[in-house]
């Protein structure tokens, strides 16, 4: 077992043998041995006990583990813990909570101690039932691929791994070793308790399955096995689809692009959107599949407009191809689309240069048709140029935000008239930029929507001479996707 | 119920209206309710009823399935089978039996009846109890993933889809649905038989797995619909990884690019081996994870010239950077290697060409040194090429195979002499091709192994004045990969 455990130390592990290593010791089997077996390999060890103070021998055992410390003249740190509190304060079961509090200790004391490696004594039955608790739960690969031998990063840790070297053992392989090597365990009576759902599952349940197939406990940690790996190749696949997905996150929200999530297999796309609400909600360990089907329906939902209730306080929203995911109460930051103030009327002199604010400005200026022409082939359809026959404009033109009952007639519609409101939304500029989207007008009439639309009787034909040249212009990266803007 | 089934009916099996659909059917009650649907909503229907013969009321079943047909006036086409017999010569057990023999029949009057799917009656009971099953078997993701809506290809056919429109209902919509119409199904007495595994689960396992989740069959359901998508991400990127390992397949042999094979993550390479052995075991339903791991470490080991035992009749052995996997009896295909023949000594007076069959041929010239460093920068390392220093050289060259004894001086070995032989090991020439590799000898010294190593007496220096050039030309493409022929 010692050879076997050193393979699993270093092939699996990684360990090293000059750094030390925090063991969480619970005064169990399985940390015990564990703690032997590191120590006759010879590796700088250090005892970290937590006392859950969960029974009333509790206290005892953790005098005993001090003991076995002082006897091996190894390092140990101890501490105490109101897990029934802190169970009843955040609403996790009794189990949940010692687990939590139990990790957040290991990893203060392995962090302060400059560790190679937090070391936890789970074995293979702990293996069997973790993939079985999962399974019961609905987990999918993640849940089925129960724990790995180490992980990293981990919830408490992006530099200290969380190793489990005992993995690939059995319980009565543990038991076996205790004795050969005369090592006396605390037997933890809430081992034996049937109503905690695990320990169900190790008395009742998993005999039960043996009944129909004898290997069933080999053959869950071989699923588990192979589940990990595909799972690495899933993640692998996400992380870089995660990426190309994402517009923008801060705090409070997350903004994906439409265009390359849609692009991808359903399951990906439900990966993707599992991520970002894990963004928002580490601490909601299984995402119902019910909350990733709902956003993936709002997606396929034409109506767009909308923003739709998720779970825990967040919502989602859609603004052109920005898939929002945020919680309620944040504010979404602007997208760096061009605006001008709420009624305020900026009159221009072309040729001339404007400060719009927000790092946008405009240029105007007067050229020759030909030259029109020729720099219209190399704009590469910039749908924040334009070019208008300057004959029936007038000399000072002025921009503005929209008004009640503005009507406009965009290029290509033959002349048609139509409301700018209804324009606005066809277009799909977002809701929240349409009240302050700058329009360029020439007394009465709006010649140019920029970013989309200039006007139908001002376009160039063979009888232009003079062209107004206009172009919106931002010092900063348009934070807008750029392809839904090129129409 | 009919409103839900027609939506899977168009947007999961992808069904269209006016083409025939051929419906196993038992005469139970999933598969009777499904016909009673289908010719609800208008289907052209053919009813196909397979007799398995395994029981008394068999043939009984087979004349209720007929009348029905005969009642609604929908086409029936049945057969017998003798589902025993064929388990026997097989080595199937009767439910694998009666299942392929099933399928066989169905897809056999598919395809005769020009139909557009093979639809049968599975519910998401039937779901349920195959993920159970295939987890107590240890399958991985391809077994948990369960039954698709739609299986296309299928073992079966590349063109007629199998399709499940059930899936999505339990067996107790399905009586509901028996009563509300009046359908009266057979009741096949094997279902409350315990000894089949399946009934266990049924009446046994699940009951018992609710009690610890009482959802616990939804959750089944929906892990399978997860997986399944899961399942669907890793197929795509091994079959496209798959088209970068393959390097040759054929009857009884395939072979893998171990270079590409080995920059994969262990999962994927894992998906490759698995397919690999697949191509040559279709029928291998489990490929066990064993064989599979004894692929990847022999793969590992260094040992690379020996032939390995795999399943069934399967062997494994590596040449140069190439895994054979094949069948015992299978005469690997000669890479296209240059060969002469063996014992034959072809004599040639440069300049001059020579063919030495199997589409190789020898060009030799002489050159001046400054044209000959030309071509030597401009000759991308081609091993195939080689320039001598001619001075040393007899006028008369020849070309011969390997003789016993024979020694050599590699170029950039400092003049130091070794064995051909461990030269040869050395440079993982491929064992069978080192028989009849063509050696370039000056009397009896070897000047250049083409390919591989030139003599390093005869490298060009600075009072170099006259240059042997050597060139190893196919017409056809080498089916050596090139890389480890760049040394």
């Amino acid at each position: 077992m010692l050879s076997k455990l050193q393979e699993n130390l270093i092939r699996e592990c990684k360990l090293i043998q000059d750094e030390p290593i925090l063991v969480g010791i619970s005064g169990g089997p399985d940390s015990l041995v564990l703690l032997d077996a590191l120590h006759q390999l010879g590796y700088q060890v250090i005892i970290a006990h937590l006392n859950h103070k969960l029974r009333p021998e509790s206290t005892a055992e953790a005098l005993y583990v001090e003991e076995i410390a002082g006897l091996m003249n190894i390092p140990f740190v101890q501490s105490e813990a109101d897990v029934l509190g802190y169970a009843n304060e955040h609403g996790f079961s009794v189990e949940e909570a010692a687990r939590s509090i139990r990790y957040d200790f290991l990893f203060d004391i392995a962090l302060s101690n400059h560790v190679q490696a937090v070391a936890v004594g789970h074995t293979a039955d702990d293996q069997v039932e973790t993939v079985l608790m999962h399974l019961l739960r609905g987990a999918g690969l993640a849940g089925l691929r129960g724990m790995a031998y180490r992980t990293l990063p981990n919830p408490w840790s992006d530099r200290i791994p969380l190793i489990r070297p005992m993995l690939s053992f059995w319980r009565e392989e543990i038991l076996h070793y205790c004795s050969d090597r005369d090592l006396i365990p605390m037997i933890d009576k809430s081992n034996l308790d049937q109503t905690y759902f695990r320990n169900r599952l190790r008395y009742d349940l998993i005999p039960s399955l043996e009944s129909y197939n004898p290997k069933i406990k080999d053959l869950i940690c071989q699923t588990a096995f192979i589940m990990s790996e595909d799972y690495k190749i899933i993640s692998s696949i996400i992380e870089k689809t995660w990426e190309e997905c994402l517009f923008i996150q801060g705090p409070g929200y997350l903004a994906l692009d439409i265009d390359r999530l849609q692009e991808q297999p359903l399951g990906v796309r439900r990966h993707i959107i599992r991520k970002a609400i894990a963004y928002h909600c580490p601490d909601l360990r299984d995402i119902d599949f019910k909350t990733i089907e709902n956003v993936i329906s709002f997606l396929a939902n034409p109506t767009r407009t909308f923003q739709r209730d998720l779970v825990s306080g967040l919502m989602v929203t859609i603004e052109q191809n920005i898939l929002w995911l945020a919680k309620w109460e944040t504010n979404l930051p602007e997208l760096n689309w061009p605006t001008v103030p709420k009624d305020a009327v900026l009159v221009f002199n072309p040729p001339c240069t404007n400060s719009l604010g927000n790092g946008w400005e405009l240029n105007a200026g007067i050229l020759s048709a030909t030259d029109a022409l020729r720099e219209q082939v190399t704009s590469n359809h910039d749908p924040y140029q334009a070019w208008l026959d300057i004959s029936g404009l007038a000399s000072t033109l002025h921009i503005r935000s929209r008004l009640a009952g503005d009507r406009f007639q965009p290029l290509g519609m033959q002349g048609r008239s139509v409301k700018l409101s209804d324009l606005m939304i066809n277009l799909k500029i977002p809701r929240r930029a349409r009240e302050r989207w700058p329009l360029i007008c020439s007394e009465d009439t709006i010649i140019w929507v920029p970013g989309y639309r200039s006007h139908h009787a001002f376009r160039l034909t063979d009888k232009t001479e003079k062209v107004l040249y206009l172009q919106l212009k931002t010092r900063l990266k348009p934070l807008m996707p750029e392809k839904e803007n090129r129409e």
